[in-house]
């Protein structure tokens, strides 16, 4: 088998179908994906459904109980709440985020995730904790799974001593994206709030991403000065606003007035497309040119116990969320958890086209719809050119 | 190994925790429950959890696609369009409503749902077929799965011709409830619609379970109508409405009211608790006193590619949709498609006491919660007595 430069041998696997396609082959050399590959391992992909590296893009690593025994999830029902209690059950559980992080990162990779956004929480009791475990998680999967880090004040910055600068040591030491949250429900104070993640995100040069759960005309007022900050700062592209709930409840005109200012700054949305709570539609979003991408939130966490390490099941979410029911609808639903979220996220090389980087996935299904509704093991995962999963199996 | 009155083997079960409660052993002698089984084969419950069968509350078996190729979805958005393409549907691809039926009603036995209410279509284009095709799935999995049949009029009634009359030859011939849909919306003249439906209730002594998708005022006006009926006949505890879509868009005065007037006759809620709709939630008919249980609708069929033929699968829809997060609450959930169910579709026997008729579910789960998160393969499902699922592996 040759050796490429990367050190991995080329990979050619034949007989897929990219996204539902005409069936192919197609070829990795060097970690990525090509035109051909000399001396390389052949795998037959059985007449699979091809999909490029799934991307989950708005998660928390950190707070995961996975791989631990069950949590008897006990909390009370407000926000402020939640965030408190599990200040308190960190302490209690001795949880390790580094384990739990590292063994929910290899379940989203034997599902097929490749690349994610991972908020890491930051607050007085934990500093950089989480952050620095994020970041071991993301060394022990380097290669192979690209992982943007959130340097996330969970708890506020402006109500929490300290918060500002622990920050600002985060992303001077490898956070890749300024968080945010609540401006005027959690933080209480919104102006001085978005002043220390507008003031970070111009230091370090990197984009944002605010947690906004905020509804109705409170929602619509954080962004509104989110927005008002974004465009002074011609911050164009760089900026997610993560849940965005207002915009599911503001009446249609000022919710389009709002998208179409978010569409000039090109601003995005993160969406869980939650159940239970008004959400900015994948339509409205659409049809006002606003990228919008797909994350899970936490996965059986002290928030929630829900959650599955897949983003064809989150795919999946978005789909009945939106009402999605036709096979051409539900290639929306992809794209969230795929292209969009590449671009939502600003991951680089991402795609099917040779040079883009080797993520790959095969799943036994027709059309992207039944990828999305079975949701089978995956029969094979490439990431970075290496191959990661063989018939549902990790094998790194 | 001794045989009982029923012809099965005596069962016992060690090391159970029912409901997650305290370990023992149950029982099976005769097809029940009892508190001792002599000379019965013994199982290893391995200190999994126990509940009892699951209960399907509202499914379409003759629709399903399930076990044939994937249906590629291509229809319009109104439901009046999805009925009459479902009508064409059926005839391009030669649907076979026995083998679907059947195909699904034992994907449904492999994950414990041991009984099921199937609404079974009616109209003049297939008269009494998938009526009778649900009959022959039932026979089929006679003594095991206790299925009942709605007599279903799809397509309306007044403005069909001989569906009225095909619905009584239906509920002569073996079918054991009245359907019913949108007496406006669909039907167009609800007062003739309801006389049908509510004469037949009462010529044939049957309950009647009707499908009411309108929302806001217009569903108000024919649940009200409904109720009216209801009242006046009696009916106390013989009629459940389907979706009810509009008890989650009224103003929550009104919607109290008709829950209120709901509980008074024991009208029952059966409920799928979808995504992108308002639904009557399990927080206002628990306060109302009104008994509220789940169903998965259709299953990957002509109107939605969605759908798992596992009641554990719902119950976590029904907790994503009303925001249950707390182990405590995900048991209303699990209420849902255990013993709300067995009360609103009339099971009798039902339960985990001696006596109820021996359906068993054991899962590998700590809690009801992580059950239905985590949604694992059944180790062992018995049902009227018998073993029909070991290791997730349909026996029978």
């Amino acid at each position: 088998m040759a050796q490429a430069k990367s050190g991995l041998p080329g990979l050619t696997i034949r007989n897929v179908r990219p996204l539902g396609g005409a069936a192919s082959d197609v070829h990795v050399r060097d970690g990525r994906i090509a035109a051909s590959a000399d001396n390389a391992e052949i795998v037959d992909g059985g007449g699979a459904l091809l999909l490029p590296g799934l991307i989950e893009g708005h998660t928390h690593l950190d707070k995961t109980t996975w791989g631990a025994p069950w949590h008897r999830n006990t909390i009370g029902p407000t926000r402020a709440e939640r965030i408190a209690h599990e200040r308190d059950w960190r302490v209690a559980t001795n949880h390790d985020a580094e384990a739990r992080s590292l063994a929910l990162a290899r379940a989203f990779l034997a599902n097929g995730t490749t690349r994610m956004r991972a908020h890491a929480d930051i607050d007085p009791s934990i500093g950089l904790r989480h952050v620095h475990a994020t970041q071991r998680t993301r060394e022990s999967l380097g290669g192979i799974m690209d992982i943007q880090i959130v340097a996330f004040p969970q708890s506020g910055i402006v109500c929490q001593k300290g918060v500002a600068d622990m920050m600002d040591a985060a992303l001077a030491g490898g956070a890749d994206v300024v968080g945010g949250i609540d401006p005027c429900s959690i933080d209480r104070d919104p102006v001085r709030h978005l002043d220390v993640v507008f003031g970070l995100a111009s230091k370090h040069g990197k984009p944002v991403d605010i947690h906004l759960h905020e509804t109705g005309e409170m929602g619509a007022f954080s962004l509104d000065l989110i927005l008002e900050r974004t465009e002074a700062l011609g911050l164009v592209g760089q900026v997610t606003i993560s849940h965005g709930f207002c915009l599911g409840t503001l009446p249609v005109a000022e919710c389009d007035a709002l998208l179409a200012r978010m569409a000039r700054v090109d601003m995005r949305i993160a969406t869980t497309a939650p159940a239970g709570i008004p959400v900015p539609t994948l339509a409205a979003c659409r049809a006002a040119g606003v990228t919008i991408y797909g994350g899970n939130d936490g996965i059986r966490d002290s928030w929630t116990p829900y959650g599955e390490p897949d983003m064809l099941d989150r795919a999946m979410h978005i789909g009945l969320r939106n009402g999605l029911r036709r096979d051409d609808e539900l290639e929306w639903a992809l794209e969230c958890v795929t292209s969009a979220a590449a671009v939502g996220c600003g991951f680089a090389g991402y795609g099917l086209a040779p040079g883009c980087r080797a993520d790959l996935v095969l799943v036994d299904a027709e059309t992207v719809a039944e990828a999305i509704v079975r949701r089978p093991a995956r029969r094979l995962v490439v990431a970075g050119g290496r191959v990661v999963v063989r018939d549902g199996i990790l094998v790194v």
